[in-house]
């Protein structure tokens, strides 16, 4: 029998004022019907939307916060004025009081992330935490991380990011070794980055249940050449949001072909059942839901301007995450990984180790 | 009457060596017939490429050359092996002694870089060279640069690429003041590199040919919100080839749509002349060719793996930088940074001058 999971909802987040989230959490419910919720924001609010919703009405508890998070807020002023009494801090809480499995929220992306360092802490093991998302390609989808919960990463933090997405694919998708990939640039004057480098060479030399394969491009990723990319945030970020704008683009000129002439219009009247499948492999919402790694606990980062159905996609990778006690299972990657830091394989001709100093 | 131009070009470079390098220029030649051409490579080969091109043959000259530089071979020792006797250096050479206007390589791009940066040397006041990109964009196309010429860039580097940038935008496309954007992430947490920040402050406080707007994300790229986006080369690249990666990855399923089912064949062939638009649109080969910025001289890389269609679309590109003096643009462009360095434009209320130092 599977597990009966709860579900902390922060009601107030999103670009509209989060009017997706309880129709999100009612299409999330049709496909888990076991599941509970706890919703947090304005209890007036809350109680309008639930009106004439007697499925989310059933499931779910209602807690009133006074303060709401705005989407521009700083993330410093958010923490200062949203500490305690707001609806993103109480769903955190909620899971770190065992009181949820995850947290879901669709609100100011950087106070989430500060609040959520604050309220659940970093695991033991992990310097910092990353976003992780998902990101569809020709084979299915792939993870990538970081994709800008921070700047930079040194070799070690690469590493830890390369440990959390495999844990994070095998929730996902039960891959016993996922295929990690290290993002970098091929020309070969400048090589990438030496941290880059270094992060390869601890990878290839460590013992960890996943599959390293080496340096991927910008354009392997969406090739799903590798299940888990790994890179820093600035970077990461741009990346995800490159090939969201380039889909963006492509969608616009495609619409454009279609209203070019009678024929066209025709044609593709006639073509629209094979490109109901085209649309649906480039809908944003089928991959919703940044994943925030590295927590004691899990956290989902829904868009702000996405819809019911994509909130609902956000919740059920949450799902996904808690059901395969993904937090438990990076803690025990982490371990093997330490271990096989002290204990590694031979990487030499000889037989010996090398093994540069991690942390450089 | 328009100036006659002599271009430079490398006929050994490019993945299946080089074989559309010939076709290419006869494209090229035919939009612009008065140019003319002088050939480096094995004399051999060449000759037997111009068989039955008297097009090409009629305006070119040939300089045999001993050595090419392979495509996978590392730029330290294609320097060593080529230096003086390669195809590729004795085309760079050609433009350093005024022989020609511009050169053109689809060889190894690592090893192009670094023969350039010998033969051709940085422009006085540019620290370092930067590779330029043109981007397909809604509205039509920007620059993107440096897309990996080097790894990381500091404030007074990155404001380098944007005057750069601005005056290859000047010479493509006449704008007196092209719009120009730094690419950053959008998460308030982290709110980008300090280098970056420093590069928008001084952007901003100084007086030069262009429209400062601000920073621009991944996403704003495509919808062309800006003429030239700046940023280091290790997330330009990843950019780059992320949008390059999209674009397949969208096509891929696209083709697969049109055969699905012979409603949708017979559809997509109804509308096969709004496709065709679309497809030209999507066409990587439209948007061919780098531009090596910040030497004294003008040196267009190509893709190695494009067509000849794709190469006489790079050698446009050249005809457009050399036609439009871009060297010469460039370095009176830094000069009045330089100006307006010393002698910057008020920016604080008081009207008094707060200028952070340029080289934090």
């Amino acid at each position: 029998m599977t597990r009966v999971l709860t579900i902390a909802v922060d009601v107030m987040g999103g670009d509209s004022g989060g009017d997706f989230v309880v129709p999100g959490v009612e299409l999330a419910l049709l496909r888990q019907p076991e599941t509970k919720v706890l919703l947090f924001g304005d209890a007036q609010v809350i109680k309008q939307r639930l009106e004439g919703n007697p499925r989310v009405t059933a499931a779910s508890k209602i807690f009133h916060c006074d303060v709401m998070v705005a989407m521009d807020e700083k993330p410093s002023r958010a923490l200062r004025r949203g500490r305690r009494v707001s609806s993103m801090w109480q769903c955190l809480e909620a899971v770190r009081d065992g009181e949820a499995d995850f947290a879901i929220s669709a609100g100011n992306t950087g106070a989430l992330m500060a609040m959520a360092r604050f309220v659940l802490k970093t695991m033991s093991r992990i310097d910092r935490p990353a976003m992780a998302a998902l990101w569809p390609t020709v084979k299915g989808e792939s993870i990538v991380l970081d994709v800008g919960a921070s700047i930079g990463a040194d070799a070690r933090q690469l590493v830890d990011f390369a440990v959390m997405g495999a844990a994070m694919a095998n929730s996902i998708s039960g891959l016993r070794r996922p295929k990690v990939g290290l993002l970098n640039i091929g020309v070969e004057e400048v090589k990438g980055l030496e941290e880059v480098r270094e992060a390869g060479r601890i990878l290839r030399a460590s013992d960890l249940p996943l599959d390293y394969h080496g340096f991927v491009e910008g354009d392997d990723v969406g090739q799903g050449v590798v299940d888990v990319v790994v890179t820093e945030g600035f970077s990461g970020n741009i990346a995800l949001k490159t090939a969201e704008g380039t889909a963006n683009q492509i969608a616009t000129w495609l619409r454009a072909a279609m209203r070019r002439s009678i024929w066209s219009r025709i044609g593709f009247l006639m073509a629209s059942s094979a490109f109901k499948v085209l649309r649906q492999k480039m809908d944003p919402r089928r991959s919703n839901g940044g994943v925030l790694l590295g927590l004691n606990g899990i956290v989902i980062k829904s868009h702000g301007g996405t819809d019911a159905q994509g909130f609902a996609a956000a919740i059920d990778l949450g799902i996904d995450m808690a059901r395969n006690n993904l937090v438990a299972r990076i803690a025990a990657d982490m371990e093997k990984f330490e271990g096989a830091e002290h204990a590694p394989k031979p990487n030499n001709s000889d037989g010996t180790v090398v093994l540069k100093a991690a942390n450089s």
